[in-house]
């Protein structure tokens, strides 16, 4: 028993890990059209396409209760799923919860997070399934499995982003970051003094995309509103680089963004700058922002933006050219997956 | 903040939970056929109707890894979830799974689990189709997702019971429980000693039952063969006694089933003598079987009883007549859900 072979997870890292354990897999259902490697698995039933992803949310890990009141907490829960079924071009229909909840607990507590969640299924459309709640000996576990439809040919992947395409994204990139570094610092500041008052005023927009953010359902609308279909989409969770990377390697090409180009909110910026920190690796690494990152034919130029919220970033290049970002003076500097690395030995406390 | 009111969780229980949360939910979907209440949700595509289960497993509730090795806790994992896929009438296609792993795991350690999960798959028929990795900072937490297909028509569920119907079930009931029982008692003797052997000789059927259930996909196939659709159907996860009266409940019937007619292993009536318990009572409520426990038309007697493994235990009454077993003296006694219940107070231990 001593022998055995001992690889430490963070060797790997979460994408390598995933692709390591999932490397023999063959599929064996007609209805299995798209397995692991995308925002969700593609299933074929006749002249549907079904979508299915699924996420597991851990206490200390993926959340910080100190902070995040329960309503918000299941609204955000619920609005991530979505966002991957957004980012193959479907739409959400149903989701199933599962819940590993400890005593601390109370039933008030759960509708708080009930309450939250079927806010943003009604919001978004969508219908609760399946429920299962269990005892968690530890802290609050959260998993969803949402369900999507899409039109066969429809479905946009990570893979079909071409030579010459531009890079579009929505929104803008960073907020939700800031407002974490926000309520982490406040959390620090308060000592357990009653009247004591976080300092979040003007601040509110940072806060928002941290606890309360959006899929973007709006620009999936405009979108086929405007006969745009994508080449490759993904939703930003893990960060504006992380993202990019993805869909460069999976479609075997390169990019090339320009610094300046990269949509900011003003808050964001001031953050940053009162924090000491650079603004532009706070909006490719910081995450969870939820936007589109989409690529489209260079011939969709003139009609993408004119959609509300899009703006075109750079474009895609041949594989050799890698994929870099031109910065402010005219620097080239290589994108980096400094992407959420839960598994990391540096990121091991709550983020 | 002090003056908000606090309801503890146990004080409803697990499915009285589940019912007070969900009980507003209004579905909005046409795609969405049958919602929280049985073992899958139901999806209407065309032609086809799509089933979804999830299950969320958690380190030290669920099991307990030292004394399940983890090839074996991923195909259980995956097999309980197809099980519920089977219970109505469905054939299981795919399956997610999300993992929140600790630092003390190693590749290794994931490769066994998946070894096991894709063992699972394989026998099954079932393509894995979305993984997701994180940290967690306590134990493992394992959530998946099973879709499956059925025919518009053939999906059974819990409701649909009729008066005089037969009640069947597959296999046999408590093994699964007194297997846990042994494990249990072998990890309190183990006290470190390099040498000490468990007791498990003559007791492998139970260790089997525990460690590596099966679910009854040739039950399945069986009854199509023999042209019988059952009118109910659940698989038995919480106990013969809980699962008969959800059936019970939803059907809005009463049942009796006879206590001679339980099926019962010979090594689980052993086991129940050496640990003085009450054999019948392990059967009933010990949980776990993954069994299948369905009513058929009297009409269907002949067929029925011709099929191997399956045995008709009793019958369904009006409501007024309540749930009840007959014990072997002819008594009259009221089955009580002592299934299973992870959140009351007097299980908030590893079970």
């Amino acid at each position: 028993m001593e022998n055995i072979k001992r690889t430490e997870i963070a060797t790997l890292g979460e994408f390598g890990l995933i692709k390591h354990l999932t490397r023999d897999i063959r599929h064996k259902n007609p209805s299995t059209h798209k397995g692991i490697g995308d925002d969700a698995a593609v299933l074929q039933y006749d002249h549907k396409q079904v979508l299915v992803t699924t996420d597991l949310l851990l206490e200390g890990i993926h959340f910080d209760l100190t902070y995040v009141p329960l309503k918000h907490l299941g609204y955000k829960s619920a609005v991530v799923n979505f966002s991957d079924i957004y980012a193959m071009n479907g739409q959400p229909k149903q989701l199933t919860l599962s819940l590993g909840i400890s005593k601390r607990f109370s039933v008030e507590d759960l509708e708080e997070f009930y309450a939250g969640l079927q806010l943003a299924c009604d919001v978004y459309g969508v219908d609760l399934v399946g429920g299962d709640t269990s005892a968690s000996l530890t802290g609050l576990a959260i998993s969803i499995t949402c369900i999507g439809e899409g039109d066969t040919g429809k479905i946009v992947y990570r893979d079909g982003a071409k030579e010459n395409d531009l890079i579009c994204v929505s929104g803008d990139f960073g907020a939700a970051y800031m407002g974490l570094q926000l309520l982490e610092r406040e959390k620090k500041v308060f000592t357990g003094d009653k009247d004591f008052q976080p300092a979040f005023e003007g601040r509110e927009y940072l806060l928002e995309r941290q606890l309360k953010p959006e899929a973007r359902k709006d620009i999936i609308a405009e979108l086929a509103r405007h006969n745009i279909l994508p080449t490759a989409m993904m939703d930003v969770s893990d960060g504006l680089s992380s993202e990019l990377l993805h869909i460069c390697d999976q479609s075997h090409t390169g990019c090339r963004i320009y610094e300046d180009r990269i949509p900011v909110d003003y808050q964001t910026a001031a953050m940053a700058e009162e924090f000491n920190m650079n603004l532009i690796t706070a909006a490719l690494n910081g995450g969870e922002d939820y936007e589109l990152l989409f690529t489209v034919p260079l011939a969709a130029h003139d009609e993408v933006i004119t959609i509300p919220g899009v703006r075109v970033i750079g474009h895609i290049t041949s594989p050799a050219l890698g994929a870099c970002m031109i910065t402010r003076d005219g620097a080239e500097i290589a994108l980096k997956a400094q992407g959420w690395n839960s598994l990391s030995e540096e990121n091991d406390h709550p983020q």
